[in-house]
């Protein structure tokens, strides 16, 4: 079968003809891919950001956002039988291990990350993962612009769910970034708070986006990075939270002086800095939180509310084989919303 | 009536003499002091460290952790009257505003901080404060050994709490720092978590003191302030939460080093930098969380487990007008644990 | 001046002249009374359902949901000012004590309930409050309609967003009885939270009207209260949640029938009993919570939900003189959504 | 092998020579039984007060309070093996539903219950069970005396968990019952939680065991239960929360008049019934909370507490084959702590 895989970093992936998987373990999956999401992380993970973090063994298949249909269910796989449309959360974690234990799967010491960690991922034909992995999807629904949802979008929404007890009728929460995360993010914002939600771009059309699916003001980011502007729309106050859906260049300096006094700064994007003197933690009593991808019941949560209309995705489908073509695009700005690869 | 009082930066203080203070509000209060606790903060304000951050009109008396008796009270003052030993909640809010109703007293924005902000605070005879921040003490308890608790106390205890809901049997806490604040938050730590405590401290007495005190281990932070000896009592995963009592010079880069996937990083001490990039942020999922002194409701809690010997305080009681002395002796290191000034 | 006023249980009430108020205290205020919204403890007080739980003084003038115009503010009132609207938290707390300090002022034991514990309410053209109840409107805005926030607006908010933390998207509420408060509470609900929301009324009329406001699916009560319906629509798994507007009659016994494992029955309307086996209890792991009225700080985000469009009243003004009246077609069940006394 | 099992209701048990179970799925262990606790739920059985909730299928072997060591493992446990004590959370849950993701592996609709739900319990020489619910223990620790921390040790501490958000310093919990699992609820009080603890039970040598154990004051229930006793010993506003380990007689009716404004009645015990009027539930706003078996974490934890000391436990030993006689014990009050079986 067709899979795209890196070789070499600083490389385009390469589109190699591999085997079919085989079942291994009793609550292993095999599901036929239909499409998969295509994000920024593939980037970095041929740039070899990630090489030191996870020092993955090349080769491997790429693509950790990812929809299909089951094809084969290993021995003890009770729940789920070939043909079920599924939407497949990104991490396989271990379901004995405290944190598994406690909901908080992304923290599982023993699990495995594919398309990521050097396990095969989902730029493929067919992928293997765990059983617990999967959330069954009804029989009528297409899966294929569900994929955003499996890893960007669960992100956004982990993101915003962990803020959200902070929130109350009156907050204020600025989302950075209109992009493949933060759309999801001003949705999930405006369908689980009562917050009034502030978009920062430096786009004027991806403003008017935020604006469309419900951000109740926008800001184009000038020179301090909206920050003039979102104190004057807070009586000099600030926000009470800033989630940062680009987490580099200004953006955390900017962020971090946004926020009022007992406000958080939440990050989600990556690649740049964050400092702060201990005095400003201290007198303004602030809080700086950083989410990984969100979890299986909030994957399901996020299922739900994209079912009931309340997230919209925005998204470009592609052929597989377009990988590389893709990811260039994505690069130079070229993609809105997300883009999605069908084999 | 004698205070101790601030009339130019990087100078001694000036013990004054200045007239008695006057009942002009309703809720007005005024103490007979009877002990003020001596801070790092009087330092940081006689360096000018406070002066951006708020400006205060020079001259005024300084000392911000006080307790006494009350001497008069104001005409709607109904639950306090002239005897009453009391404790003092360092700031003055206003009761009215969110924050005040929500019980984040110091994060109202109407408040006034005596000794702080250009309010006459407690190095003097007597203090005019508001009757909301006096806690009543029973008659025949002597206020003077527990002045410590008024803003040292309050301040370590409110971050212990705040971390609390995240510990349960078998979580870690390192506590940096075994001073004035640090001996009270190991204590408080053990009081009210499950938590296993490990200090840290440069001083082999002051470790030897956290175990006096219920600390479960302790470490002389050598060259690496202590990071690789608290990864080896943690199997190499890190801490559940490191309370940094230091805040400045190498405490900050180290102490986020020591916690684990998920753990938090909550900053006391200041005068220092944090930084950190925004991928170990989120690879990692950590939160940084900084502290203010804590609330009234805290401070009342905290009396408590003091009147239970709950948390014990190891002082030093000195005449008032050796204000300077004392200080100098806690810039030098030579105080052990919490100085006090009796008017 | 005019006021409503119970001289004796069981009688209608007398429509006296009485005497315009004195500020006596510092924070006292005079508010001009634009409307006192009518409810059903309204009628519980002249049926001396409250005489055993409070047992006041009579006679004192009723009325505890109220909005007006600041007519006089006492010595120490600095942020409120003549001419100013404002609606009026229905309890006068103490603002020392644990309770308000935590934000749970209706656990203030040193509080007055003016309109029900025998302090004068505000059936009448002039009410003395504390300047602690009162939250400052915009001064374009019209006070009149907002009325019935005042007291069964905070109350309905203050159950749904005490359930709040337990709701995700696919959680199940269901309210029982769309009066007065439960118009309200199926608006909130869907405001702060992302619950499916299901209402339950003998009504048909009502029905309708909950799902114009945002209900997802409505019941009508039949013989057994709507259990059945309710486990139909939820895959016999029961709700999470049922809030209970009604408390009495089989309210309270239908209401636990239809909560799933682990659910939550919430009662805001009383009058009637509630009884379970402790087996019940630990087997299915529920639990059961009163609420009583909310706070000042969920009245503000109420008014914030109002001013934003989130949650719409409905209301019918009479004049002042003709309470008795009202009270009984309140009785009859006469009056559409809440009914407000304008002097 | 020899097994304790049910074959009718209100009969003695028999002893049976049952086979040695069958590894059939992957994640199944086989536990070679070293201690089995006795509980008063296994009278519970023999009476038939468990048939209409459960409606198990007879025989089966009771016993769901176990520990052993591991005999045989599936195909699939890779972190468990042959040799390791292990104690057994009693559920066996499904760990893909939502609420094993969530931590609240009790609420799984999937799962099994040994020894109750008719699949074959501890009371035996061997016990299937699946991996998911084994705690490995350290190579040298003896399990068997630590048999009651399985099931009353769980749920007594998930009992103390669930409520130890609304405790602080100065807070008042009663514990009525101080039995098998109420003094387990104690120490695990006094261990996670700075509250007061008033211990109330009908038997002063019980009374006398629970301050041993760590209760600051204890109550010899009278006539009244013990309600006049705590009223006096909380200035007459009553305890935050009462913990009832007894839950049927006069308890209930009695707790609820124990509790403060905004307190919390907490059911562990059953057997009888509980009520109370709604108008009463909404004046003092209180709060009525089920208690099942507690987590896998939950289990863990009190495993750690056990461990350091912090939670001791009064056991008593007897041989398999004296089942019958030791339940004969229990029900007539002669069992001191909890009665562990051996085979």
């Amino acid at each position: 079968m067709k899979a795209v895989r890196i070789h070499e970093y600083n490389k385009p992936f390469s589109i190699d003809e591999v085997e079919y998987p085989k079942i291994t373990g009793p609550y292993d999956i095999i599901v036929k891919i239909k499409g998969a999401g295509v994000c920024r992380t593939d980037l970095h993970i041929q740039e070899g950001i990630w090489k030191d973090v996870l020092n993955p063994k090349l080769p491997f298949t790429i693509g950790h956002e990812n929809v299909g249909i089951i094809e084969e269910v290993g021995s003890a796989v009770t729940w789920l039988s070939k043909g079920d449309p599924v939407i497949l959360h990104p991490y396989i974690s271990c379901r004995y291990c405290r944190a598994c234990r406690a909901g908080n799967d992304m923290h599982c010491p023993n699990g495995k990350f594919p398309g990521l960690d050097g396990t095969d991922g989902g730029y493929a034909e067919h992928l293997k993962t765990s059983a617990f992995s999967a959330i069954k999807l009804p029989k009528n629904v297409d899966p294929v612009p569900m994929a955003p949802l499996a890893d960007a979008g669960v992100t956004a929404y982990h993101a915003v769910k962990k803020i959200s007890p902070y929130l109350y009728p009156g907050s204020v929460v600025v989302v950075i970034g209109v992009g493949g995360l933060g759309h999801i993010g001003i949705q999930a914002l405006k369908a689980i708070t009562p917050a009034k939600v502030i978009a920062v771009d430096i786009s004027e059309d991806r403003i008017k986006f935020a604006r469309e699916i419900g951000a109740d003001d926008g800001i184009i980011a000038g020179e301090d990075g909206g920050v003039k502007e979102v104190l004057r729309l807070t009586d000099n106050l600030g926000a009470d939270v800033v989630i940062d859906f680009v987490g580099e260049h200004s953006t955390p300096l900017n962020a971090i002086r946004m926020i009022k006094k007992g406000g958080i700064y939440s990050i989600v994007g990556y690649g740049g800095e964050f400092r702060n003197t201990t005095i400003d933690f201290i007198n303004r009593e602030i809080m700086v939180v950083g989410n990984l991808v969100g979890t299986y019941n909030e994957l399901a949560e996020l299922v739900t509310l994209y079912s009931s209309g309340k997230v919209k995705l925005q998204t470009q489908i592609f052929p597989l084989d377009k990988a590389n073509e893709v990811l260039e695009m994505l690069k130079s700005g070229k993609i809105i919303g997300r883009a999605i690869l069908t084999p």
